[in-house]
């Protein structure tokens, strides 16, 4: 016997792994929610049958993810965190202690049920006491926040089903009311190297490039993703990623981390001249 | 009918390419050669089974391998070019004017023959009158050098088969004899997300810091090959990759690339905190 | 590298074949060929994708829609073979030498080329002097056709695309006028395991029931196809399969087999009760 | 997402089905077990990785191991089972009201708990009063029993690990010890399309020719077993398949089934000359 699961990165690229056994797999009212176990990349969350993380290659987002913004805002104290059930983003977050209070919005309660259950080592700091958990629709949740928070974090799924309100020009609309006016919004970007995805990750950055007077994009490597290669964005009405960035204060912090760096940090910024030019195209 | 080729990227994860047909196969006296085409990908071309190269992607490992040390070095004369024999580092090369002669070695007269006919965008420049081709076995040949060289670019197949020879101790050391006084080996140095990945990348670096006072390793994103993340080598005798770092010259040159650029450069050496620790546990 | 021939049995079920090599694809007016060579299988031949036959189980096939008919029918002087075009069915006919002439009415020259070349075991026979391919469609060949043939063999790909004309109601009724008195249709049945497949298996069954006093159906194993398990009709004006069996005289001609032998030949007509069924929904 | 179980024919040929999710998964002190439901084939089971039985073939399996020899001995009183822990024979045997009492041996206590749980239809006869279910090595108990058995049922799985010793010579000596002087023994016979597989049925045919005076093998179309082809073997030491058969004596009984009749039961003893050959090789 060999059991597999196999994502299509398009209709002729599959990526698959090699699967132990199944741990869990419920329908909730929103989506699919399956749990694998497997010898390569320990266990990991598919959602809607798409992979969200695994536990040998999820710190690579969550760090990138966290760490970028909080290098460069001087004075993180509110955060809003869009999803993220699976809790890694707030991991992260939860090991600045200056970070006073973070509200997180998922729409979906399984889901945070089933990583605190499968997903311990990520979903550690759920129950952190400057966390509020509020189970909604992120959308409305954001519609009615002014002036509130000096970070967002996007940590949607993908810009088709659940998540597709995430990816409007409505929501990053209301994410930049949303945030002070030294605010940043960070949100993942979706991958650029096969051709649909690459029209996807274009009409993103259009709609935040329309929204925000600064908004950059950065990248990391992910083998589970697709292609390997996924782009984050950067987004803020006042601090520039690079000028603004505090490298000897974010050293100073003493974080231990597996890929972040504050030279990657800027290593992070420099695109390939194939991703700069599908930017260019719509900014 | 589906037709797909799946490379065992490890035991449990399997990257696999729709083929839309086989234009050649065949065993030379070294090895086995076949050639694909497929939707998603272009051409492509595997050796011994292994993915060599995409007509998608080629254009990544290709400018990564020969613009980082061209960059450096301020004044490349003669190029050693181990392996190689698709051409796609000899058309990146042939772009510099500069460059007055070129020595190609390549084991296998097949793979050159193959490639000029079914990849000519790769192979385009192996006619080049500053190339000479020499079939012959790398290592023999690189022995009998003797300060000859600006740069050696080391293009070879994985460290396992025909090409184990250019891992060696031996084979680094007569790359170092081989070059100047202020010459310049890259060679591609595996990836090291998976495991045993790691563990044949650290030999690499470990043989490669013992042949020379400057030893430095950068990465790419390239999709095709294992995790899509791959890591070269830089090693010198006297240039640093980025105190030594001739972006002005190189910007001045005008060569237009679809992945380098200098920014991108000094990125490239930004490596993540897993890979710098697999690094320094060798060094 | 793995390199993998996949047919999708239904849209959750894949058989599929490690191939070595592949040996032969293009496209002709009316389909795409493919030749590939296996190690299991040896060489196979795929038309539109679609599994046709394979070195290692063609005997089956063609033992079975040969044999059958050969064995009631007492003297079989003219034959007509519809499609055929590797060359099985003929190299089995050729080997009574009471038959006269066999007329092979195929659409596509390029599949008797490419069998001819690439599957010269099974192709042997198209030469045999008795033998005349008309290249032509073969529901316009058929309708021209009164009284002629003493038994007609359908072996036609599947009822979609080029084929589909060759499981009309129309079709088998010119079929049956272009049969003598006391002819034999003998056609590929299709599979009847999955639902998809039962359900098309019964239209065909229909058509022929209402063409021909006589319609019944025999099966065989043969693993390359759907399910493994193949039906093939037998449809007559006069003879009964099993009341009309000349057992004996079949055994006497001394004809080496490696599948059929007249103990199977009636076994073969003992349908299991869920075949049963779904033939008597439609009669 | 698409997640795939398959099972490896040989080395070169997979059959693959689509996994909707995975029911149940654990280690006994025997073997792993596991259960997947799936879209084509309802839910399955497996064990040690081996496709045991699915919810939409098991009837073919279950029907012609049990009624082909309850169709030829007259007068079936008690009957021993080996294995079969899914419940499937023992629920084709439970309809044959002149059975007094079965003894079911089955070494693995948690199939038969995860077959009552997740496979009902299959298992719901394990618990009719008239059977016993013994936990114990199959091999020592048979050894114990003498003269008491009016049949045997062998519904082990394959001849390595676990069931090594249901293939072995005592076992059958032991098996023909156990039953009474006009007593059959019926046993999955595995597979014989494919050289590896020929050569195992090989080896089991020549032990049980060597422990019964007759000894005679059937077969029967299963798609989920290696080439969709499995054979059965009839062992007795009075009793022939066909010329002992009571095909009236078991149509009277009345039991309706979807696979076996009484016509196909003599077609199931009409094997391929390819069969014919490798049993004659060996007897």
């Amino acid at each position: 016997m060999e059991f597999w699961f196999t994502e299509h990165h398009t209709s002729g690229v599959n990526f698959s792994i090699k699967v132990d056994r199944q741990l869990f797999s419920a329908q909730s009212e929103i989506q699919r929610i399956d749990i694998f176990e497997s010898k390569d990349f320990g266990r990991f969350l598919a959602m809607d049958g798409n992979m969200m993380l695994t536990e040998k290659d999820e710190f690579i987002y969550h760090e990138m993810i966290v760490h970028v913004p909080m290098a460069v805002h001087p004075n993180v104290k509110r955060v809003l965190v869009i999803g993220a059930g699976d809790g890694g983003v707030i991991r992260e977050l939860a090991r600045y202690e200056t970070i006073e209070h973070i509200d997180m919005v998922e729409q979906d309660e399984l889901v945070v049920e089933v990583c605190k259950k499968y997903l311990p080592v990520t979903a550690c700091c759920l129950d952190d006491s400057r966390v509020d958990i509020i189970y909604q629709d992120e959308l409305k949740f954001v519609r009615n926040c002014h002036d509130e928070y000096d970070l967002i974090i996007v940590d949607s799924t993908d810009p088709f089903g659940p998540a597709e309100g995430l990816f409007t020009k409505e929501f990053y609309g209301s994410c930049s009311k949303a945030l002070k006016d030294d605010g940043i919004m960070v949100n993942q970007h979706e991958s650029a190297f096969y051709n649909d995805d690459a029209i996807m990750m274009q009409r993103i950055h259009k709609r935040i490039v329309e929204s925000f007077p600064i908004s950059k994009v950065y990248q990391a490597h992910i083998p589970t993703y697709h292609s390997g290669y996924w782009l984050f964005g950067f987004a803020s009405k006042k601090y520039h990623p690079i000028k603004d960035f505090g490298s000897t204060r974010w050293n100073a912090r003493g974080l231990g981390t597996k890929y972040y760096n504050t030279q990657l940090h800027i290593g992070a910024f420099a695109l390939p001249n194939y991703i700069e030019e599908l930017l260019r195209d719509v900014e």
